[in-house]
């Protein structure tokens, strides 16, 4: 059960892009020199996150990419799942229903157990994450962090 | 972020050895025919369960597999954790240390909190699994499960 590399890369783009002023917004080459990152991938998952509602592109000579609704608004469940997809990790393929211990299908109406438990605990890590924002996130750092990552992030 | 379809089959099979007479066993071939699975694989995912401690080989004509320990000790995350090993699935790079934006190694001493909220996430999956137990599962069976289930397991 492994999340793709490119998780850590967006959770920070979008944690950088959140301490911009507001309407500002950085190109896809402004965040791959800001974490020596391969530009032409992280691009396209940059515009995985637009299909996703996290972020807005702009276009025109000074557009990139900036956040698509306030700092507050954006979970880690979100950015995660746009990266990752909404599929849960655990697959019930009913194999309760096949071999010599088959159960009859009126006996399979409700969801097996097992897969409900694992249900379960995906909804809790869903909860967690769904519990933090990016507004969360730049809280803790340093009031002296935003100006800072401007300032590097800047330049073309 | 996928678990192997095997951990459906290992939390199947642990929850059919919890139905078994106290000491007795099932062979691979049994539970392969009793849920229709592939049994060399099978047999070598039973096997990742004994090297775990979930699940006690026994040797001779009558051989096979039971729980190692009660079915109220055997939680859902040891059987998963077997399967799939125990490694989180998001992982910290320290993309923040590289780059035209890298922090210095002085800022970096406390995780991540970007991975630290991901590690909460996954504490969280960990703690809703780490609450159920075969007993659990084997509580919400009818009572007539544990009868059709050894018998239907049996034979050769």
């Amino acid at each position: 059960m492994k999340l793709p590399a490119s998780t850590e890369w967006l959770l920070h783009c979008a944690a950088t892009l959140a301490q911009l002023e507001p309407g500002a917004s950085a190109s896809a080459a402004q965040l791959a020199r800001y974490y020596d990152l391969p530009a032409p991938y992280l691009a396209k998952q940059l515009q995985d996150l637009v299909k996703s509602g996290v972020l807005t592109a702009t276009t025109g000579p000074r557009g990139g990419f900036r956040l698509a609704r306030p700092p507050s608004e954006i979970t880690l469940l979100r950015i995660v799942e746009a990266v990752d997809g909404t599929s849960p990790p655990y697959e019930c393929r009913e194999i309760r229903q096949q071999g010599r211990g088959a159960l009859r299908p009126e006996e399979c109406q409700s969801t097996c157990v097992l897969a409900q438990k694992m249900t379960e605990a995906h909804d809790a890590w869903r909860h967690s994450l769904a519990g933090v924002s990016l507004a969360d996130i730049i809280a803790t750092l340093p009031p002296t962090a935003p100006a800072r990552t401007r300032s590097r992030l800047g330049g073309s």
